[in-house]
């Protein structure tokens, strides 16, 4: 038994006792130290970096150590065995969770334009923002020795008169009786009821001084694998009051659903996983939210809540096993009677978790809320809908039919398995040209300050570019010299977009050729299900309209240039648009309207769901897509034009 | 500020700061140490006794104390002043409850004969034991690849095939989609649902292996102001699988329901005077039972509480402020939608709180639920149901009509407010005969062994035997004298039943000048109440046909004994029916039958209440019968002609 001591950044250091041979990484864990670990402990992403500070460790150098590092003291968690007692520096995960989760701008022109269109096109659809929650004003007789009617049945009479729903049919909770005698006293008898309405029944929700001026609040949210997106809402008015986003805390258990739902399935792991999502990244993200609007928990009523199938289960907590082991059966599509407190959030005791349909144990709720936002179920025009998450989820068809699928994109377009990756945030560069002469590239940074890393935009508008200009070739590797081009011990090339000396920032900025060959695998992943998705239907690529494009990738995706790396259909630029988090803006539809909430539950039963590895071409597709733009330089013919190939 | 240290049996010390004057009772309450006080801290009940070990106290002595007492150290902390450091030793209230805590005999014969005979009364009546709850076996198809059906759709489906309930009225809440998936491959998809009706929808209340064999369980309480009944019930069969009894821990704040109002006002007090019954008395009752039985919680569906209103407030933890103050309104008569969870209560989590609905606020739950298992209601004779609790509620009436009042008779009938009173069990002194000649009693004692206190049947027989042998007068005071017959240095008389030397007890069991006061106080309130109210009516005691005695006043009451002593009127002996405690089988007959909670409701609802102090006539009444039998004779003519009065 040997004493390992891990010493963090901020707080005290943690010491255990490991056995011999015992992984590192687990040791971390069981100390509940966090260490980022995308992939879950196999050495694959090189994350979960660590400095041995004093001691010995059995961890041999890998290609995500340089020698130079490794002399430092450099080591994966995941790739160390103990074999003595050890010090072991961590990066503070935590600290960088926190400056990762940020109250985004609700004032900037793309996001207002964005949730201005999606209300704009679903009034013109015919639905109601109309919640079923309301306020009900109460002007209550004071008891007296002749009116000695109980303070439950004072108000319940009232609202009986109020809404001619009959007694027997209106609900009041614990929740609202637990204080009601006080508020009525308080009050001087001058309330006013949150009220809704289920069937034939009317839930009091509520009892409040008159005076009280809370809003009814609503919480959307979408849980993405990499990284949550949440809106506070006024139900009444649609006013989006609050707005945040962070990671999702679950990272540390895996990058991908398949490693959390093995970790799931270890002793303790269903709560563990739920905790690190639950107390790490929501709640965190609420408090913040609560202090930058001013809001008492207390009166939020709602939650919708938007995410795949597996961020659902793990969520609820659920025993998840069966969503990635055939015959691929979840838990559930659907939920009813679901309620917030069940994943231990407190807002008001009865607010319910509605939960966006799945509709397969790969295409969740996140697509069909999405899919909703697109809109392009309403429509004529066969319209393509593109989600890049974590994973590529895709929706093909129009008002008659639609079909999904989803591909392993992986989280390049988040800017995972990217070195220098990083969400579209301040720091991130979100676009690029490169001068084809001098090499020499003008980036734009989120923020306009110093670039830290790159968003998935910008990953796009840099391979384009660099493809352009005949820097990397149609297999993305760099075929031209110069001072931005290096080449290390290994061989390996990157190119350099920011030198740190230049431009003051933390550190160069860099994509390598494992970048771009991750990147080129994640967009091939895409063009292929779309093509093999078009097939299964009898269709090539060229009947599609529209093309809608979503994600985490940002706003300042430029389209050419993804075109130009193959990784949308070679159509006319004007009929892309990019929709925004349409995973968040369908939740926040579905919590504005009834009627929303009924569509995108009509769209999970109506639409079909393609499974690409039962489709015996897909494997070729996807290989002939590894390639810029791709093996076969006709399917895109703007590009085989301006590029000459 | 000084250092106040409770030395306390089994348990560590507690050590706490106090500043000079404070109130050594409100000193232990903050350092959370039990001490007995159930006139919640006025000097009155003597019960809080503590031993100064070692220190100073400002403490007088006093009556409850004798002079080798206090010479020994004995102080009442209610009556103690801090003045410098103490070292305090408390006597194990806690011990003392936990032994008062007792698994009744499901097997003696007036158990069975009380709960057979109200089960034939409800069959004859028309009730049908059918409970909602009920067991649904479902064989379900293993899913495939070709039948990728949701888990929780595969159950809705199948309960909507075996019921007929449409799908979208098929409710299942998060309690049982947590761990649907590992169930139903467990048990290879061979389970058993427990299912329930609620209008036109069917709750899953839980999915169960077929092989499971634990029976569908309710739980009923009589939550009483001193002492607290369950019963463990087999919603199917009837059975009763486990019945146990203990005291309220509330009691440390008092006796009587006024004080505990008072008590719980103050800051946290509802959170407090919650605690005190919940984790004290109910979750410790209910662990002993779940052990005896071998139940799992989980499998507990249903709670039937009928208890006073206060205590019904108390419990839930509402503000109660109300109930004691003009216009005495409560926060409800009756409520619905109360779960068992919301008391901090872990049974199955949706497991209903069904409160026997009160009907003022003086007049409860215990009450309602008591009158239907008197089964008055149903009869054309006229029939006075008396329940001896902590006060005296009293209904009068047939199946035309009902009428109630309550009475402030205290706790004596439960042995309270008597120096060596105790509840109806073990070592209690039941019943009791006394020589005249020799003054000698003879006594018997429940569980057969030495005497250790009196109940209340055992105190009637007392004084009716003491009144009937000369040794007391009309007014209870000793005017004979004997070896028996002893009076201290204030010249107060009493009558030892049981000298420590004679049984071998724990200590000499007697009867003093006080007790017997007190006692003829609380018979005369019933006494008074009953022509009090028989007066509002009309009527003289004389049109009485039927007394049903209700109350923790023991099978054994002897009924020529309370018409002796002027507690009940004087009608033929065989018109007389103990029914034992009909708060807990109002309950339990409540948690069988739909039917009788219907009832029951209904019985609220008609029944009027009579509120004694607003009778001109009562305060008389009341004086006239605080005297053996009543100051005019005439209405006891048996005991008159008996003896020659």
């Amino acid at each position: 038994m040997f004493t390992i001591t891990f010493v963090l950044e901020g707080a005290a250091p943690v010491t255990i006792d490991a056995n011999a041979n015992e992984n590192l990484l687990d040791v971390a864990r069981k100390a509940n130290v966090a260490i980022d670990a995308p992939c879950s402990g196999n050495g694959a992403c090189g994350k979960c970096r660590v400095r041995l500070a004093e001691g010995y460790l059995d961890s041999p150098q890998n290609r995500h150590i340089t020698s130079e590092e490794y002399e430092a003291g450099w080591r994966l968690a995941c790739c160390s065995k103990v074999v003595g007692d050890a010090t072991i520096e961590v990066p503070d995960i935590a600290s960088a969770y926190r400056s990762r989760m940020k109250i985004a701008d609700l004032d900037s022109p793309e996001e207002i334009a964005i949730f201005d269109n999606l209300r704009q096109q679903m009034l013109e659809a015919g639905f109601a923002f109309q919640s079923d929650l309301s306020f009900l004003p109460l002007e209550l007789s004071e008891p007296t020795l002749d009116d000695t009617m109980p303070d439950n049945e004072r108000v319940i009479r009232a609202v009986e008169k109020a809404t001619g729903c009959p007694y027997e049919n209106i609900i009041m909770p614990y929740s609202v009786l637990r204080d009601l005698s006080w508020v009525l006293r308080e009050s001087e008898w001058h309330v006013k009821c949150v009220i809704s309405r289920d069937g034939d029944r009317i839930h009091i929700r509520d009892v409040l001084p008159s005076e009280n001026t809370d809003p009814i609040v609503g919480f959307a949210l979408d849980l993405g694998t990499t990284s949550l997106a949440g809106l506070l809402v006024d139900l009444q008015s649609g006013k989006i009051l609050a707005k945040a986003s962070c990671g999702n805390g679950q990272i540390r258990y895996g990058a991908d659903v398949i490693n959390r739902i093995i970790e799931s399935e270890k002793r303790g792991g269903r709560r563990r996983l739920q905790d690190a999502v639950v107390k790490e990244s929501i709640i965190p993200m609420l408090v913040q939210m609560y202090q930058s609007a001013n809001i008492n928990p207390r009166r939020i009523y709602r939650m919708v809540l938007a995410g795949n199938t597996t961020m659902n289960h793990l969520l609820l907590g659920l025993y998840s096993d069966p969503v990635r082991m055939e015959p691929f059966v979840p838990s559930f599509f659907r939920t009813n009677y679901i309620y917030v407190r069940d994943i231990g959030l407190k807002m008001n005791p009865l607010a319910e978790l509605v939960v966006a349909p799945n509709i397969g144990s790969y295409v969740g709720g996140d697509i069909t809320a999405g899919a909703f936002a697109s809109m392009i179920w309403n429509s004529p025009e066969m319209s393509l809908f593109i989600d890049l998450g974590t994973n590529g989820e895709l929706v093909f068809g129009n008002n008659e039919f639609l079909m999904s699928c989803a591909c392993s994109a992986g989280p390049a377009f988040e800017g995972g398995d990217i070195s220098c990756g990083m969400r579209a945030t301040d720091g991130a560069i979100e676009a690029c040209t490169i001068d084809k002469e001098t090499m020499e590239p003008t980036l734009t940074v989120i923020g306009g300050g110093a670039p830290v890393g790159i968003c998935g935009s910008g990953i796009i508008d840099i391979i384009a570019e660099l493809f352009r200009c005949g820097i990397i070739n149609g297999k993305g590797k760099l075929v031209r010299e110069g001072k931005r081009v290096l080449h290390d011990e290994h061989g390996m090339g990157s190119f350099v977009l920011a030198f740190q000396s230049e431009t003051g920032g933390a550190k160069d900025v860099v994509i390598n050729e494992v970048d771009i060959d991750n990147f080129i695998r994640a967009k091939g992943a895409i063009f292929s299900a779309t093509t093999t998705m078009l097939h299964s239907l009898g269709f090539d690529p060229s009947v599609i309209e529209r093309v809608y494009v979503a994600g985490g990738i940002g706003s300042g995706i430029n389209m050419k240039n993804a075109v130009t790396i193959g990784m949308f259909p070679d159509i006319s630029l004007d009929h892309f648009h990019y929709i925004g988090n349409s995973s968040q803006t369908g939740a926040y539809a579905m919590l504005l309207s009834q009627g929303a909430r009924e569509k995108v539950d009509e769209l999970s039963r109506s639409m079909t769901y393609l499974e690409l590895s039962n489709e015996p071409q897909y494997m070729d597709n996807f290989v002939a897509s590894c390639f810029l733009p791709h093996t076969d330089a006709s399917l895109f013919p703007s590009v085989q034009e301006e590029l000459g190939l």
